[in-house]
């Protein structure tokens, strides 16, 4: 008998009758002779609705009140998800973190899984009972709830699977991984498999269809992802190891408006320095993506990094010893445009062309930064629709 | 320096903004040098709303899962008064039951306090921090999540003063407890004292201002409660021990539209058979109110009970071998009506001079039962106003 988790995201639960829908889609699993574990996120907006309402409270709510308050939006879905299986005949229980032990490093806001009971899970599934969990929460050591950041939920199903050697299915509203956003690209394919490398760098860079830290998790213990459409069985996509999959020069590309870039002039040349400041970024936990530097002119230099919008106050706070006001430049219109594909290792070329249709269609390059597989541009927000087409068109995605 | 615990009933943190009022009041008591608990109930109506969502799902939420669901409206409402404490600059932390171990019983839907971890609690007073306690909410052995009842919030706020030996507030959305409901007898008076006899046949009869299980809490261990209007200076009520308070023939009327009357005809007349029946009905922790019983004809006899009309479907389930279906008859047109007084004990022919008034306006009485300081009668609801203004004039309530 296979241990299967099953991942429902937020609009697959939206309404009462979509829960009973996934109800019975979790029964048809568990009849397949299956043991069943469903991790569940907040049902539709509750997440955002929960914010504006602490909002409400304070422009600045405290994080490790908001995280417990956050938490409850899956506590809400998971115990009527629960209801629900129980309302057609099939036994099932609900459990938040602090029932399944889903132990975190304590970072509100963005925490990392560091262990689960699985004994706890396990022991209800022998029962026969189909194991709700609620998603995108944990416990910190000292018993505080943490919350694993936005779209959490894929990492506590892929955290939970790894625990229970079992196959983990993320069903969400789109039917599989895109090789660039169909809202922006109509012609866009999808793609049957992808490898870790390639989903980690198109998830991280704004496709938002998986929460990278669930890939990078599934990538560490090798354990394949299905990526699917809710209740349906239109064929999804699956996440897999890269001797797995086919080998293209570009699988797909994002785009991210939710960056902003952050420019200090006149730093001082000198690593020391320029370590303190990323040192003091990362110390909360922030991450910076996008890094370039110019070269040194009377022993000064120009940095710009970008980071995600939500942190830029935080960030501004912890670079305040670094920078005088003069010599700060925020600039928020920018879209981060990546392509991205395991063949660029071996196909050359890929950067030019890309170079190039931008130059003759006037598209301005704010920053670059490349990795072996991925290629990122910071342009204008206005430019980014021009941007995907064209490359896409190039590319044949 | 005290340990105040003070609770907020769900009207006085149904907005932002009244949460907002809340912790200003919360942060007067702690400037005054207090050690701060604030135990706290869902906003406004939020447990309505989420059972209103659960019957969307099925028309009979499992009780386990329904308890986890509704006890996400308390976790929502403590994480929003510690931001707002906190953006006050006073340092705040909300608890969940099982931060505070608040251990139950692990009835669901009406679970008895068992336990509290007084040190979860005091240690964060040490701190300096106020703390804010979800109310309503427990856990059992098994880890499950319980909730109280409604009205438990009230419960948890005096278990935690006896448990931390401090002083017990209850804010409400009512300046303090009346004689009569000022909504049915416009000319009803505060009272000033209490004793927790009278309050909790009150509060067991349906006035709903106070948890009955509250009261009796702290009339176990001798803990005087103060009931008063919400970020306020009226002065409300203080419930306390009998030898305390002024001694009154009667000192309120409390009237209960809540229950059903269930009548079996034709039952052996038999001591173990009733004892069954009624055992039964406690296996499920359903409340049996009244009860009286015809003398025995052919050793036949007819029994009455009343019971909350919310466990009638459980309450027929588990008496089912007890009738046929000709010889049961349910009665939901029936209205408690409950005069008390700890001054009955003394003061005879209160009975009779409202069994005189009854007469004589033609209110039908269709069940009595009495205990040394309440009588009630079972009337049918379209008397209930007429009831309240005759009795509570000739008794100058």
């Amino acid at each position: 008998m296979s241990i299967v988790v099953q991942k429902y995201g937020g609009s697959s639960v939206a309404t009462p009758e979509r829960i009973k829908k996934v109800a019975q889609s979790v029964i048809d699993k568990k009849k397949q002779g299956n043991d069943v574990v469903v991790v569940i996120s907040a049902m539709g907006d509750t997440t955002d609705e929960l914010i504006d309402l602490a909002k409400k409270i304070t422009d600045h709510p405290d994080k490790r009140e908001l995280d417990a308050l956050l938490a409850t939006g899956e506590m809400v879905s998971s115990s009527l998800l629960a209801m629900a299986i129980k309302s057609e005949g099939y036994d099932a229980i609900s459990m938040n973190a602090f029932q399944i032990e889903l132990l975190t490093d304590g970072t509100h806001g963005k925490s990392l899984i560091e262990d689960i009971n699985e004994e706890a899970i396990l022991s209800r599934l022998s029962e026969g009972k189909i194991v709700v969990v609620a998603g995108f929460q944990g416990i910190s050591m000292e018993g505080d709830i943490t919350t694993l950041g936005r779209g959490g939920s894929d990492t506590s199903a892929v955290a939970i699977a790894v625990k229970l050697n079992g196959i983990c299915e993320i069903y969400t509203d789109v039917d599989g991984i895109y090789s660039v956003d169909p809202r922006l690209y109509k012609e866009a394919k999808k793609i049957d498999e992808i490898s870790y490398e390639e989903m980690l760098e198109l998830s991280s860079l704004g496709a938002q269809v998986m929460h990278s830290r669930s890939v990078e998790l599934a990538q560490k213990y090798g354990i394949p992802i299905y990526v699917g459409l809710s209740c349906s069985d239109i064929k999804g996509t699956y996440i897999k190891g890269v001797e797995e999959v086919e080998n293209k020069p570009i699988t797909g590309i994002a785009v991210s408006d939710s960056d902003v870039a952050i420019t200090l002039r006149n730093i001082e040349f000198d690593t020391n320095l320029l370590s303190d400041i990323f040192e003091a970024v990362a110390s909360k936990k922030i991450n910076v993506d996008m890094i370039s530097q110019t070269a040194p002119i009377n022993d000064l230099v120009n940095i710009s990094f970008t980071i995600p919008k939500d942190d830029l106050r935080e960030c501004l706070s912890v670079i305040k010893p670094f920078y005088t006001k003069e010599d700060i430049i925020i600039d928020e219109d920018i879209t981060k445009f990546s392509v991205v594909g395991i063949g660029m290792k071996t196909t050359s070329g890929v950067a030019s062309k890309i170079f190039k249709i931008f130059k003759q269609n006037d598209i301005e390059v704010k920053m670059i930064t490349t990795s072996e597989i991925r290629i990122t541009c910071a342009i204008k927000q206005e430019d980014k629709l021009k941007a995907v087409n064209l490359v896409a068109r190039e590319f044949g995605l």
